[in-house]
């Protein structure tokens, strides 16, 4: 692959900061059944980082232009570009050198951490991914173009991709809530409200943003855990 | 006061972002006795900001400077000052316009969010405040001087502010830990590890971070509620 002048290696480093604590996929209650061995568990920070389409990709970096793969993520098929777009804005605010994950998608969309929408004066709405009707937009900037995005600028919210037969491990099921525990020494986090998107093929995976990596300073965390919304309490209570 | 050219308030705001959506000094499980009104809960987000010894803000304000009382904090008698000094780090790095909050104290001491040490480069370990032996140093600027520490960058650990009187209601004492519930549209968040401060005359505030408070979207919370570390579950086990 080639090398990019304008690759910012540790902006692809921090997309992929990741944790593998947890060995979680049978809660401690339900026995596990004989030669159903548990999935690790990988807890990703997810940086900001935007989406595009096709259009958008040659609007971008030039009539014919497509992403090119620089480090492969976690899930099977997708990948950290090494093109980067700058993020502009309402008052002229910017991000420069946000990543762009591939594959291409039908509509562009933008992931930010609520710091980056603070700081760029963007209100993003929580929204699971996908789901950007009436959001706000911004302007992209790329080396070969300009693209005025009219909605597509969200808060990702957490969620747990995970394959059909870890949910049924879980007791739980695609559209269902789980908790995810990050025991970190002084600053133990329990994130609710963790959205399961299971299908086939998915590996065992929680994907949060970087306020929540840093609240819970998942880099020195010693336990994840993922909980179902209801029970699993380990309380004395 | 004086308004002051260089006054960014938009800093000394987020300092005092705040929110009161508690009343929860009396837990639901414990009868509050007639005629004690359980306390409202305040929670507040610390944005970055330094403490300085007399010496320190003579070095950086200029001999015979004090510190000038911008705006009250909600705990008596401690304030936002008007100076803010700039932060430098180990790599050239640095974050301008950090408030200095009032009155002096005997050392000086930075307290950031993680998100801006990671941005700072410098490796902050999660104290108390006050308890800064072995943490990083930095270099602070200011108008007249600069002061080079040796130690006092630290991400300050979240805690309770809180009565004896408080205390007895919660049933914990000074030195316990407590849990916060912060719930929030798809972002509800548990942050265990609350140190709990109580004294004869602290008003209940309970004080988190730029990153906790983006991790649970603190301005869009629906109930915060402190909970006993141990017990005061509500799940259905």
């Amino acid at each position: 692959m080639a090398s990019s002048p304008a690759l910012d290696r540790s902006v692809v480093e921090q997309i992929v900061r990741q944790i593998v604590l947890g060995n979680a996929a049978a809660p401690a209650n339900k026995p596990t059944e004989s030669g159903d061995k548990p999935a690790e568990l990988m807890v990703s920070i997810s940086a900001r980082h935007c989406h595009l389409s096709d259009a958008d990709v040659e609007t971008l970096f030039g009539p014919g232009a497509k992403l090119t793969p620089e480090k492969d993520l976690y899930q099977d098929g997708f990948f950290a570009a090494a093109e980067t777009v700058m993020i502009v804005g309402p008052r002229k605010r910017m991000l420069p050198n946000v990543r762009v994950l591939g594959p291409t998608r039908p509509y562009s969309q933008v992931e930010l951490a609520f710091t980056d929408s603070i700081s760029l004066g963007i209100d993003a709405p929580v929204r699971h991914s996908g789901n950007i009707k009436g959001t706000p937009g911004c302007v992209l900037v790329g080396p070969k173009g300009v693209v005025e995005l009219q909605e597509g600028v969200i808060r990702a919210a957490r969620h747990v991709h995970m394959s059909n037969k870890d949910a049924e491990r879980y007791g739980v099921k695609n559209g269902d809530f789980m908790k995810l525990r990050i025991e970190s020494p002084q600053c133990t986090v329990v994130f609710e409200d963790l959205l399961v998107r299971a299908d086939a093929t998915s590996k065992l995976e929680v994907h949060i943003d970087t306020d929540e990596g840093n609240a819970c300073f998942l880099d020195g965390a010693t336990k994840v855990e993922l909980q179902k919304q209801e029970g699993d309490c380990k309380c004395k209570h």
